[in-house]
């Protein structure tokens, strides 16, 4: 199976997941269910579902376990979006390729649809009676997490931070949800206390890898395959790994980065070799 | 023991309770949990966590078991009034005589500041291990519960809706977190059916009298005494129980919801004499 099968089969799993999720939402009005949806439904790449299943998959041969995780997961990723784009925060008109979620309602609703979403992801993921995994999910996107991130990213535009300071900004902002990713698949999976670090390493190193092609992709990417505006890290000044250690170092990271996710993964046998695949296809991403 | 002995004592078991969770937080950005503890420390009245603390008591003589879920809902509650006093909401300087989060800081704080306690509650409720616990609270806070009520009342600003529109916005605003403090308490407690079903009806109308005085209050209140901006309501072109069915109606209408909920106490004895005093409270209160 190619990295590219993989992901279309779990980005279908989750996006029926996450439809009939959304059709139990009856009760809720029906212009914030709408701005949920179409946020939620946008085309994402679905990468930390991925992540989850494919985890649980290996570690059991079933990724069944982990779909409230997975859908749990891409709320939350897509709540951060979501209020991440807002005027007050990074500002963005356009996100894959259509307007962002406050351009196409309004502020208010594009907060609320985030906060519903982030909200829905804890209902979600209570249904598999796993309160560890409730506290797992919450500590990765919380004040120590995802959201400390973003803050951290905020306060640092415009200022002249080291490379220590960028990837304390990712490791929150981005690598904490990634490796919660892998960790509840693991969790779900039945995976042991070994196979959950190797996979807690993998993810860090996968984490820093996609940001690090992100960063890069902002600098040399064609907005129409990306779907979003580029060059505007160097626009707003914002602190990115081409600008701190500049474009060539930074594609050297990559490849470290890259290697060093896949050694994480020496205790697995061929069925990590997707995992393996997956490290190759975000290194040499276009989009 | 007299209404404010008790949430006086309540609020103190929370206030510490709040006050550790918080401790625990030394890896989060110093920036974001100033923000965080400025809104959480701000003097509120701790009614969520009364409610909750006081069910479980009143259920099986303790209330320490409900003390996890008391402070889920203060963040929560608090998490929602940053987020509704943004200037894309209901434009708030002023929140219980200091400036509201994004004056104090600025809008990317105060936005991540409520995400950050939102999330951080789902992680306090978890530790009690039920996920039980963590579904009945993000319904109540979600897209069908709270969130979705602050939908309505953006939506309904500047129309002519009738009480029953009023209601379903209130019911959903204020009434679900209510209602889902008595439930947890009681969950915690170790209650029965009937006596859930009991405590639910009796959220149900403490809600509705609660919103129905503050109401009344933003017509007839002293800023001073209350600490937020009063006349803000009829300025913003606000439905309230006043402006929809006059103020000696809703004052009608206080009474008669005040009745209810304590006639929905009427399988408890004497151990429920603390929740029909609050209702008493509640109708004559200033502030």
């Amino acid at each position: 199976m190619t990295v590219e099968q993989f992901l279309q089969e779990k980005s279908q799993r989750v996006e029926s997941a996450l439809a009939s999720c959304m059709q139990a939402y009856g009760n809720a009005p029906a212009g914030l269910v709408d701005a949920m949806k179409y946020s939620l439904f946008a085309g994402g790449k679905r990468l930390r579902p991925a992540l989850a299943l494919g985890a649980c998959e290996m570690i059991c041969g079933d990724d069944a376990p982990a779909l409230p995780a997975a859908c749990a997961l891409e709320m939350i990723h897509t709540y951060s979006l979501i209020h991440d784009d807002l005027p007050c925060m990074d500002d963005d008109d356009l996100r894959r390729g259509r307007p962002t979620s406050h351009k196409q309602f309004d502020e208010a609703t594009a907060i609320l649809a985030g906060d519903a979403l982030l909200t829905m992801a804890f209902f979600e993921i209570s249904r598999t009676g796993r309160a560890d995994a409730v506290a797992l999910l919450a500590e990765a996107s919380g004040a120590e997490g995802m959201v400390g991130g973003q803050f951290y990213d905020m306060q640092a535009q415009g200022s002249a931070g080291g490379l220590e300071h960028l990837q304390q900004i990712h490791a929150c902002k981005t690598g904490a949800l990634i490796t919660a990713s892998l960790r509840l698949g693991a969790m779900f999976g039945g995976a042991t206390e070994p196979q959950q670090e190797a996979l807690t390493r993998y993810g860090h190193y996968l984490g820093m890898l996609f940001q690090i092609t992100d960063d890069i992709l902002d600098v040399t990417g064609d907005a129409a395959v990306i779907g979003k505006s580029t060059g505007k890290d160097a626009q707003s000044e914002k602190m990115t790994y081409p600008s701190v250690v500049g474009l060539e170092q930074a594609r050297t990271m990559a490849k470290e980065a890259a290697d060093t996710a896949c050694s994480a993964l020496a205790c697995f046998g061929k069925e990590a070799d997707i995992l393996r695949d997956l490290v190759r296809y975000i290194l040499d991403r276009d989009h």
